[in-house]
């Protein structure tokens, strides 16, 4: 099979940096042009020395990325991916964007939370927001905008679909608390960022306001069927990667082996999610540097609360792993392609 | 003034050498004798290399460190402190003890979290629960034992107490997530504490099954005036110390302003809680090395949802630094006697 | 072409654990079984996490893993391999041991570091050791036994044996700073390596007595065609991977640009060696996760000292990778066939 | 005993916040003015959370600072102290400068190193650098501008003066390794202190041509009576405080209890250096957040070479601590006045 050309917008974000990575050694992929503002002309090599003599590729312009690739993986910070998306329609390039411009189909919520409306209101109506677990009967070769997800509302996501989909969630009073490892704030410098202040450390930000809630409310309310309402409070975590977001919320359940069972069983064919034994606890080294989702199931039987932990990396799972596995559901390659990374054991 | 004779049992666990550190600053008193069962007979600088030079102590027994003292600090697992207890009564020395055993006022509460009764039940009858804060208008000179309070269990209190004594408070429904730093789990090795698998990791443990449980319920309850009802869940953080709890209630509340107005007044003349600004986080390393418990508060309009962030120093406000808190109020010493530690920017 | 069958002695430990993930998705190999003693009967995901649903094998017995491999990869402490290699000999397996047991040559020296003697020397007399970029022509398919080199010998050497084997280095009065990972220190619990106690640390151990020092001179004596003496110094690093040696030593060189062109030259053809660009400085995140060893040059005109910084993954570059390229060398395999890894940008 | 009234010039630096912290605490001073040029007109309890409702003293200037002073902290970049030390020479205010523009008596080395010269040579003549443990007999009551050591210079003469000022170092040959903590390179963001590039990562820097170095030199050559010349190295430490120098050099030497003699009696009277037992290790969680200096010493026998290993906080011994043992010295108080800081167990 010829290997898809696939291009990176803004590849010296972590984002992008990690999509170079997995990308670069992805057997239907090839890695055809990387751009970004910072940096254009130089080798992406000399911003990120892990690639010395591996990709060597110089960055280059979004345009070129656009016309050179059959797919573009765009990775910015919002309000920048419409341009790119129409510049993709026109040469019939599809767009994987990382980015949230894409992610809810509210104009009103997403002005509300990220300040700007929809330019161009067809190319929303055209762009499909795929948690693959979740939505992969949504993506076919018909595709042309796919909204990747945002790493927290993948986290929570996974973590409820059983029992919203059973409908035996009650869609109220989720409480998500949930705690990201430090790439999840980029890789632009500020004060929070510094090592010094993140190193042993450990604080609540964005409480309640985060927008990643009108996303994680959107999903949990299409697959409950009627609108979710969530507390979701993030914090940061003196680590370089993961998400573990741990939740509580009331559901129709009696028994931890209950609740065990359907969620064992909503996932027993997908590769990516593993339901651990109860008594095993999600933690984020077991699946940093892959594309698992590990999740542990509780039930706190004094208070009749369900408790779920579901952990990811937030590069990954969270980021370029998922984009890569919504690619290959696109093209129909096997959905595991370019993700049998295994998680390393230190 | 004469100095106060001061001893510690176990003064070579985390919680022991951090009395040891504090005690030996103290201006009003004098560390007479420091016993443990695993080093008897060294020094307890050749444990601890940075007590070098400055104290020099050779570890002796437990019976020793309660001849020579006015006041015994034990810093045990719990199950040994009756013991002491009983041993302290006979020589009419204090006993302040770091450990779980004089915590709970219902045996059968602690039996059930700790499988064990209480042996002298006449021991437990004149301990007394003291976070200085809340309660020390029952400590005096007459208190010949007193029940230092858990780490967790001290953050959640203060997060909590302003709503719970002013009635506002629903005791039902209360999500405690609480993240810890790793010298929580003390200085045993063990595999979950062995660095490789700590450095870069983070888990839930103990998922609403943790000891820390029914002590959080019985301040709570005595607090509200009526039974509380918790869910608690402690997560291992990958630092050394500190704790941060984020607590999730409903109160009667309307506005942040209103919560903080709440708190504000509660803690006006409390010199080591610090109720911050709205809009300002509570971080670990702004009360790491100190005896400050910083009480961030927030308001989710959208869910109802009163959201608190309290953060403690594990070791200090949640164990030694308390522990001698107590002592300054038992000897009608000035509260913050030994206890003015800036906690260190960096 | 049939995949190699391929087995893990001592599969738990840290170097084990290694080979596990990285011969699971080598395309020329086919992990048949795995032993260790302490967790002989469990699977080797209930003990690491990360492999669970990934390698669920069941943990056997040393003689079943020989029995039923073409290559058996030994990951144990000194002192255990001859017996291994004795029963491979029986079996005709290939044994790749990444202990130190056939590291030296010299058996006396061996006695005085390690205190005890080579058992049976025929197999001593046929064993291998080798760095593939400096012995590779050593090893064919008549190997039976290869001895694959330590962490820090291996960053010490390939920093060092360009001057070496040009005869430009004094092999006298070289010191080699080297600073490792926590994961070094293997799988054990100590004191040293509890999380509390090397998180925010830092320490030189073992200072001019560490065992790999013998190993070390071997090598420098070989490439330099006389005896080389060298203090050597290790320090343990508050990070789980990675060694960075810093190398002081004094050599006919007269200009950084001369060292520099004298080590690409030397390198030039290498796949995993990269001569970083004059200014730029080896790191431990560049080579991390990879087979990769970055090497830096310096030259203090001042003191006329030649600087090196070479720095690799303590547990692939300096332990299951450098097995993996050597079993590809020793059945004429691409040497980077399973070791195309890239290091993560974080 | 009246308090000296101390100013702080540059404090929100990090060598700046912790002479805040450590001279708010300092029996004989009394903290009158801070002054920020970043931050003028806030609280410094308003940049640095952990001060709250401790000092909350607000950021002024530069000559505000020296006119309410007896004596002024500055801890500047270098460059800017010249004119505040002539300021202060008008005033007759003490200044104890932390930068490093007054530590090179030759001007031509401080040209060579620093790119710039001396404006006003009177000041350079009436400055006086001091280590304490080396040069406090140079200071007394006339002193008006104290040169404070740099970190790196500080552990590496406090490691090598028992040979030098015995006459027995051979100065020429001195290979210095030196490993420090983030917080030395301040407060000012920059991609090489982002906290994903930091954890886990290690890398030498400014390999051969520190600005220390000549420092270093000037410190050495005084202390053995003819020119030293030092290969320095140092590296970048994945922790927040610390630095390890870790000496190599030739002596009159011939075992390592003749070394550990010679070195307990250069220091038996001395409060903060310690010479550890042979085997023990200097560390830098011994010192941290203490004005202690740790040194081990070691004799590689085979070799011929004296190590030594010597451990400071960058921030304390290597910057704040030792201005205010600087400023002790000066006003005739007791050199360990303010500075009784036990560095916590962990």
């Amino acid at each position: 099979m010829k290997k898809i050309n696939v291009g990176i917008i803004g590849a010296t974000g972590y984002g992008g940096v990690e999509l170079v990575r997995l990308l670069h050694s992805h057997p239907n992929a090839q890695l055809v042009a990387v751009s970004s503002v910072s940096f254009a002309g130089k080798k992406i090599s000399d911003i990120y020395g892990n690639l010395k003599g591996i990709v060597d590729k110089v960055l280059t312009t979004e345009d070129t990325v656009i016309t050179s690739s059959d797919v573009v993986f765009a990775a910015l910070p919002h309000g920048l991916s419409e341009i790119i998306a129409s510049k993709c329609r026109e040469k019939n390039t599809i767009l994987i964007d990382l980015g949230a411009d894409f992610r809810l189909d509210d104009e009103a919520e997403y002005k509300k939370w990220y300040g700007i409306g929809f330019e161009d209101k067809s190319l929303h109506e055209c762009s499909v927001y795929c948690i693959p677990e979740l939505h992969r009967e949504k993506v076919d070769k018909s595709c042309k905008i796919i909204a990747n997800p945002g790493c927290y509302p993948t986290s929570v996501a996974l973590g409820l679909a059983p029992l919203a989909k059973l409908g035996i969630l009650s869609p109220n009073g989720i409480v998500i608390d949930s705690k990201s490892g430090v790439t999840g704030a980029g890789r632009s410098l500020s004060d929070g960022t510094h090592y010094p202040e993140v190193n042993g450390n450990f604080n609540a930000y964005k409480v309640a306001c985060h927008r990643h809630t009108p996303e994680i409310e959107q999903t949990l309310s299409e697959l409950c069927g009627s609108p979710a309402l969530v507390t979701f409070v993030p914090h940061l975590l003196p680590v370089n990667r993961g998400i573990l977001s741990t939740i509580y919320a009331t559901a129709d359940i009696h028994s931890v082996e209950q609740l065990h069972e359907i969620y064992s069983n909503f996932y027993r064919n997908e590769q990516f999610v593993r339901v651990l034994n109860i008594g095993d606890e999600a933690c984020i080294k077991n699946v940093a540097m892959s594309n698992y989702c590990d999740i542990s199931v509780h039930f706190d039987k004094r208070c009749g609360k369900v408790i779920i932990t579901s952990c990811i990396d937030n590069m990954i799972k969270g980021a370029a792993g998922q984009a890569i596995q919504n690619m290959n559901i696109l093209f129909g390659l096997d959905e595991t392609s370019g993700l049998d990374l295994i998680s390393p054991a230190f």
